[in-house]
């Protein structure tokens, strides 16, 4: 038996050994979506494993590498880790209150881009692992890590990847990249995300700009049409109006909606973080909020780009606009369809010469509620936050969790240094250092639990 | 009398001199939206006409300073010239073929930033009085310039200085800034122009931007606000929607149709020049395609900007949205009736969250067709062009020529220097050296004919 409590000291010991570590990691701006100093922190993830004794391979895919290492331990069982080394763009950096890619500890807090999403995580992991060692010389199980460099892009060339090392990954249960606690310091289990397709729509009317008083009247304008296509995408009572749209979609089961009651109510919460009047469709909170927060489709625009963006007046005729779309998908759409269904759409309303880009997505996937590996996670929260995890049948956002049960046929479930105030994807994302640290001690009971698992 | 043919003359051999002076005014960034440059081209503007023997002044107004220049001349008679020496944003720079603000001669064209708009014209009138002063010693009338630095943000603070300096600036007719040929090289003289009134609208729908996953199916959205928004501008059949925008609008007259009907039909120069697969509503060219081009109000919409708008994914929820609109006004539509109409609008479409700053705008202005000074510049054209200019009743386009009308009272012509292809607030603009050395050739004649007007 490990001595669960000398392993929570060695964290605390190594704490600042490992706050160091991340601080170098987050310096790295690994933004995918602008391929940035990916190639190098695919490098430096993969020295903090090999110094841990991990065998680790960087991986080239067809897109950014794959890093991946693996560790023998006591037990035959094997853990997967699934973590990424990239992070979103930093825009708009003038909301930052230090700059994104200069890590500092401020308050208790980590400051950075990546900190939280998804940096913070790996570096956790490490933490865990550095005092299973430490204490017991040995992993309890066998270990695998899994860290891609394109989470943030719609991890497109995972599938591949995955497909093409079924065999090297084969493992018996999946950590998510991701955990939290909720705003009321609850650890919560997040047992499913939605999916999604996220497109750019371009359309273009002219070879060049014109002046708006020259071209107002008689020239197509870009701007318009793309205004006007994508008011027809949903309606202001947010119904989207693709053919078929809802057609496949899978109500909330009924222990779903008894988890979703137990989960605190967070409506306040999010109405103080994000300086809200209100929630769409007059919701008010409850049951109702939660159930349409994560079990209904949604229809984003994430951005509009169009003619002249800069101060004051520019009279010019946009030749050119475009728009970021996300779609978020919930069991059982699939993006495939949703992109059929969206062009099939933009023809029948005369906006044919809208162009559609595909830019990645997936279809939503859920882990049993009742699986055990997932229950054990539950459990063994309980040492360290005094509760066990309370269970979020399907979170809102997305990621490849369908495509690693498809493919590599494992349970998943999630721990983390997350909190309702991270910041992921805004600026000033952030940590909070006692949530590293639980997380860690988390992280080191799942370990020790799973080695012996029957 | 003059001897006009040795004026030309003195024209032409001061063609590199002056030519050196406009690409010297060229390379400065006078861009009045971000306000760059502004005191120190006005101050160059300033010196080229000390040179001349004018008595010059850097007048400070409320915004950028406007330079006035005055020379007595042989007659009593007072000819005013009413220039800009701000300029467009150089964006999108990726498409210009050389830096905007680095002149260059190719083919017998300059091209920069402002090198036709209005930087040439200024040049073209110093072109003209120079060889006038060397052939004839003095001017043949007496000249004023204002050369004013907010003409591309709405000449918001012109009136004011009008207003104040009334006296100073006592004429008895006015060149304009600009004048051209059209695409058969036959001169225009552009006898009114379209009011406008620019406004940019902001919405705010939290205090932060989102992620995607989490607020899609619950937060308002900034940028579906402002789309919903904007499509109750305009309909696609190009309707806009303003309660009572179209009530004061008048319909052109059968003197205008005359002159309309005389206008070669550019509908195949302007779908070449833009890439055009067709026109708005159908129209094919003639007459019809005459009348919407410049008798007709829009609402054009410059820009938009919200959410990610970089390369790839980001999974953003926009917390702010702004949009740029331009809409042109025909006799008698004011711009303060469109800022009241718009928020009413606004306001009855459930979009009082909305904000509209007011950023520039003065209604339409139009000079008598049958106006003797008028006349005069449309005949003495024939000399230079072989043709007298055909007139165009107004164009689409604005500028203060209702303020220059209303608070000096006098009637306005044109001549000068652009062409259908010079590309004013769009990349590569240029100048054709030809049609500088024309518009020189007019401009002298008119100070000459001015001078002899009884």
């Amino acid at each position: 038996m490990i001595d669960i409590q000398r392993v929570d000291s060695a964290i605390e010991s190594r704490l600042d050994e490992n706050l160091q570590e991340l601080s170098e990691l987050c310096s790295k701006p690994s933004i995918s979506a602008q391929g940035i100093a990916m190639e190098e922190t695919a490098q430096l993830v993969s020295a903090l494993f090999a110094q841990r004794g991990f065998k680790t391979s960087v991986m080239p895919s067809k897109g950014f590498p794959v890093v991946f290492a693996e560790r023998k331990g006591q037990s035959e069982r094997t853990l997967l880790f699934y973590n990424h080394y990239d992070v979103q763009p930093a825009e708009p950096l003038d909301q930052w209150d230090s700059p994104p890619f200069e890590p500092i500890i401020r308050d208790g807090k980590m400051y950075a881009r990546g900190v939280s999403d998804d940096k913070g995580h790996i570096l956790c992991r490490l933490a865990a692992i550095d005092a299973l060692l430490e204490i017991n010389g040995e992993l309890p199980c066998s270990v695998l890590f899994v860290v891609e460099g394109e989470e943030e892009i719609g991890s497109i060339n995972l599938p591949q990847f995955l497909e093409m090392n079924r065999q090297r990954l084969a493992a018996d249960a999946c950590i998510w990249e991701f955990g939290s606690v909720n705003h009321e310091g609850t650890p919560i289990q997040i047992a499913g995300m939605r999916g999604s397709c996220y497109v750019e729509l371009n359309v273009r009317t002219a070879s060049r700009d014109a002046h708006s008083g020259l071209g107002g009247s008689i020239f197509p304008n870009a701007a318009w049409r793309l205004i006007w296509a994508l008011g027809t995408l949903k309606d202001g009572d947010e119904h989207i109006r693709l053919p078929g749209f809802y057609d496949k979609v899978v109500a909330p089961t009924e222990e779903d909606l008894a988890h979703l009651a137990q989960l605190p109510d967070e409506a306040e919460h999010l109405r103080q973080t994000y300086g809200l009047h209100g929630f769409l469709k007059d919701l008010q909170g409850g049951i109702a909020l939660k159930v349409e927060e994560v079990f209904k489709p949604t229809c984003t625009i994430c951005g509009v780009t169009t003619g002249y963006q800069g101060p004051g007046i520019k009279t010019v005729l946009p030749a050119q606009a475009s728009a970021k779309i996300d779609f978020r998908l919930v069991p059982d759409q699939h993006p495939d369809d949703v992109l059929q269904q969206l062009r099939r759409h933009l023809d029948d309303k005369g906006y044919g010469d809208i162009e559609i880009t595909y830019l990645g997505g997936e279809p939503a996937g859920r882990t049993d509620l009742n699986d055990p590996f997932l229950q054990m996670v539950v459990e063994s929260a309980r040492d360290v936050y005094g509760v066990p995890q309370l269970i979020r049948p399907m979170i809102g956002s997305s990621g490849p969790y369908h495509m690693f049960q498809e493919i590599l046929q494992v349970p998943i479930a999630t721990a983390g240094v997350s909190y309702p105030d991270s910041r992921p994807h805004a600026p000033n994302e952030n940590l909070v250092i006692e949530n590293f640290v639980n997380g860690a001690r988390h992280t080191a009971r799942i370990l020790a639990n799973f080695g012996q698992f029957k």
